[in-house]
């Protein structure tokens, strides 16, 4: 696939190579540089590339030790486990996630994923919608799941 | 999780059971019955029970022997494999596809899945906007990909 199809609203085809390395697909840091959040990579497949899906498909790793920014806003998340092991914690939920599990982040549920100490890199899919509102520090002190 | 739960907008857990198989979710006929289609299940996560999102999240599967409709439509596809090996047609293209392989149908290219010859089950999953059209028959006499 040439760098102009890549970016046009075509068919696309992006095959893994089998160590969670995927063709036409570079890693790239979760965001700008802050300390809320460590060792986690980012691939956007799908909705920043001329497609015109209204949602985006990401693929996250978070490496031993490794954390999200624990944050909350009106965007869901659909999360599907493809690699390794390692936590969701969902307002005042845990949940410990491996090969195959699907969590539904509802809006405004306050998040986080973090592996504390797998070897494995955590790696999953995030399905968002295409227009959504910036994220901000979730504020632990109101739970909207056990209010 | 209680069943009014399910069909509430809240955070929401599928377990996989190492078997592809779910907790809270039941597979499904493909579609309604016509030839068009063989050996298809279908089961969806996220999308019809209460959830908010522009997406809706799905998981098929393929046995030996199916197929999906060939067909068409304005909405987009995005398929990631989870189970097994199959075959994507795309137009005029075919891509073999195995675990973790991403595709992106892009609007009104004709397509089809189909497990030939695998004994395992061709499992993936497949976003697609919550508002869609429907699928029509392909019309495979124009491929928009070739032309």
């Amino acid at each position: 696939m040439s760098t102009e199809l890549r970016t046009r609203n075509v068919s696309k085809f992006f095959r893994h190579n089998g160590e969670f390395d995927w063709n036409h697909i570079s890693p790239a840091d979760y965001k700008p540089g802050d300390d809320s959040w460590k060792g986690v990579s980012r691939r956007v497949f799908i909705g920043e590339t001329g497609e015109s899906t209204r949602f985006h498909l990401r693929y996250f790793e978070v490496e031993k030790g490794g954390y999200t920014t624990l944050e909350q806003h009106q965007h869901e998340h659909v999360v599907t486990v493809l690699r390794g092991r390692g936590l969701a914690v969902v307002g005042c939920k845990e949940f410990e996630l491996g090969f195959g599990d699907v969590l539904y982040v509802s809006p405004n549920d306050p998040h986080q994923f973090r592996n504390d100490n797998h070897d494995e890199p955590f790696g999953f899919l995030c399905v968002v919608n295409a227009e959504r509102d910036r994220p901000r520090q979730a504020d632990m002190a109101f739970c909207p799941i056990c209010e």
